[in-house]
This record gives C-alpha cells, structure tokens and sequence, in this order.
C-alpha cells in the first residue's frame, strides 16, 4: 500500500487520527513515518501537544507500517501500548517514527520514536514500544 | 477536589477529554471512577470504541485518581502509561476505574481496569498501568 | 495440575526459580500463589530481595497460574512482562500473587502482585503485568 | 567509571549479575555493552537462556549505562523495566546494548536490545526499556 492509501484507510477507520490532522510522510517494508500538526485544540497547560495525541499519533504510525509491511490486513489489532513521555514536545508539528522490530505470524512488534523539533535538532519527546495481533497469516 | 471540579479541570486543560465526553462518576482519596459515552464517532471498523479513545479514557481517569487523592497538583504528568487491550468493548458506555496503588513524594503509581457492560456483567476490555510525575512535594 | 507437580515442572525447566528457593503455596483455576524465601544471597545493597528476583518470582508466579488453569502447555512462552517496582521489600520472604485477567485461545494476560510484610500488613512491593504465548489451543 | 568497575560494583551488590557470569564489554556516556555466556545452568526447555536470565543482563545493562554516564551513583534503583521477547536466542552468549535515552535530574530513561548470534548476524532477541530512579542530584 502506499503512504496515501494507508492514511485513507486509517483516518477511515480512526475518526480520531483525522481529528488531530494525522498524515503520513513516508512508508515501506519495516516502518512509517507520520506526523500531527501544531493545533491549539490539543494543548495541554503549559502549550504542548497532549499525552492522548501523541498516544493516537503513536498507535496509528504503528499500524501504518504494519501496513506498508503486510498490505491491508483485516482486523489487526493493538494487543499492547506503552509509552513513556521523556520531554515536552515543542509547540510545533510532531512527527512519528515507527520501526517493526519484529514481524512473526501472530504479532507484530514495533518501536515508536516521536519527534519534536526543527530538522536536524529533533527532541525525543516519547518512546513507545506495541504489539499488533495479527488474524493468523499462513505459514510461509 | 470533588468530582465535579477535577472533571471541569481535566476537560478545561485536555481538549481530548471534552472531546470523546469523559465525565467524572466517583472520585475520592485513591481512586476514581470515569465514563465515555458511546458515540459512533469514536468507533474504529467492528464497531466498537477506538484504541486512542481508550487511552485518553485511562490517563484522564488516573490523573483523577491523583487529584482526588492530593488536591489540585500543578504540573503533574504522565511519564508512563502502558495499556493491555484484553476484548473488544461493546457498543455502549465505557467505564474507567482507577486506583491508586503507591503515592510516593515524586511519582504515583495507578492502575485502570476498562470495563464495558451492564452492570453486574462488565468485561474487562483493557488493563493500564500509570505513572505520574509528580512536581516534589514537601517531606511529610 | 497441583501446586507440588506445577513446582516440579517451573523447578525442573528454570534452574533459577530453584535456585531462589521458589516453592508454590496455593493454585486454582485463574490464580497462584508463590514465594521465594528471604536468602542473603539474593539480596542488593540496602539489604532487600533484588530486582531480577523479583521479576523471576513474578515470572514463574505467572507461569504457574496458567498451568494451573488449563494443565500442562507445551512451551507456553512468556511474550511480554513489565514490572513497576514500588517499595523497597522487607528482609523477609516475598510472596506474589499471580491472577489470569484473560485467557484466550493464543494469548493468556496475567497480573502479579508481590507483597512483603506480616500477614494482614503486607506492603506491595511490585506491581507486575505480564503475557504468555500459547501454544494454538483448539476452539473451544 | 572504567568497564572494569562498573561490573566489580555490579557483580558485588546483585549476587545474581555474578552467578549468570554478567560482563561488560564496553561503556561510556550514554550506553553499554554487556554480555553473559552461555550456560547450561540457566537454559529452560529448548535449550535457549531463560527469561528471568535475560531480565536479569538486560537489567544490569542499563544500571551499567547510567554509572558510565553518571559516575558512581548511590541508590539509584530500577523503578520500570518492560521486556518483550521476540525470539529464542540461539545457545550460545546473550549480548545487551543499553542505551540512554534521557538522563533527567530525577529519572534516567534506558532501551536495551538483546542480541544472540555470530557477528554481523545478529538477531534481536528481546527488546527492553526501563527508568531508574536517581538520588535528586543538583540541577545544573
């Protein structure tokens, strides 16, 4: 699948991943790389992106490289999420960098990276680590 | 804090909250209990509450827990929020229970159980772990 | 299975569980309870039971509850486990308290509590979640 | 700290970094490279390290990385690790790389990779993160 056609279909899927103004910038075999604007709509106090957006940014980069990995795979869905938020992202757009770590036949292992900062300069603002159930792929 | 106040607190600083409905049922020193409403704009395909409604769901409840428990804490933040997604939620209400299971000077630890169901039957939809920075209270 | 032959199996396939004295108390359907003795070989500085005795407790206490409620699993691995470490323990014996909160047909979720103290004044000295593969057990 | 001392430290306050035969290859600022052999003693069926094995290296991996970083570190104790295991490693020695990945005043943020394998051909066998809660030291 491409960039363009996963992000259909998770915005599709995920009111909230259109909500926040979720895009994907890049994807292929083995990870994604997505991003959520700036909005004042989801600030916390203190004017950064909230813990629930970077957590929906989060899991929704995750899927997407799953999908630029497998292709559309009905039903996969997250098993396990966490996230441990390391610096208050800068008051700017957020940008997600999602590696699977390991893809077996029932799961799917990935890594999160989120990133806040002019190029170049980016923060680690979270780190997250998921696993994906997958509907049971046949045995290569 | 009573109830009412923590949730015009959470919903005035995280859009997010306000956004998917989150409201405060009980709340006193070392838990609370918080609810979404179904809406079908939350729905991801299966019909059931979104992954990213979940988690918002949970950190508002555990930040609850934590406001019941200390009184208005400026600055707390969540540094870790690890979620087990254990069945699909029905299509209605999703209830939030949250404890609190250490409150250390800098850090609170809590537990959420996401409950979905009539009364009396509730499943048990996702499990969530929680830590809290805390901004260095005073020695007791 | 009973709590004497789920000990023998967890003894006979993890040297480290015998080595730290690890002994099964009490185990049914959906729960165990286990125990390592306090052994000044085990502790860190400041004279308490260290982490990754804890976690090998923790572990096995997991193990043990899934044994105990669907009989013996071939190669029942563990996938994921994650510990907050809340309290210092006593130096004292350390019990954990294993619970199965989902048994699915590929994938059984477990809370552990580890407690030290008295009885009936029990601190709880870790919290830990944690999930077993299984092995493609036949739709029921 | 050299290498050599940071695993003198270890093996003398975690008895059990010593009996697994922990380590250290190489450490600096902000990572370390730590390894145990292969032992029968710690396999489990199958033949490969156990679980509480690896818990225990991935563990003292990233002790070992914040004592490079920090120097001698009084009472910083593990207050998070999350393991996720993705492969069997083979039966040969288990390799952690710790890094880094936010050294706070109060909180150090680690991620450990688990490698088993020749040179060049490792496989990732279990992917870790952890914070370790430290002493306050001064601000800067």
């Amino acid at each position: 699948m491409t960039a363009e056609e996963i992000q259909t279909l998770i915005c599709a899927g995920v009111p909230m991943a259109k909500d926040i103004g979720f895009t994907i910038q890049a994807a292929g075999s083995g990870y994604a790389r997505a991003k959520v604007p700036f909005n004042q709509r989801m600030v916390r106090p203190g004017g950064t992106l909230s813990g629930p957006t970077q957590m929906a940014l989060a899991d929704a980069a995750m899927y997407a490289a799953i999908l630029a990995t497998l292709g559309k795979v009905e039903m996969a869905v997250t098993s396990n999420l966490s996230i441990n938020f390391l610096q208050k992202p800068e008051p700017m757009d957020l940008v997600a960098e999602a590696t699977v770590l390991k893809m077996g036949r029932r799961l799917a292992f990935c890594e999160v990276r989120l990133l806040s900062g002019e190029p170049g300069e980016e923060l680690l603002v979270a780190h997250v680590t998921g696993s994906y159930a997958l509907p049971g792929r046949p045995k290569a």
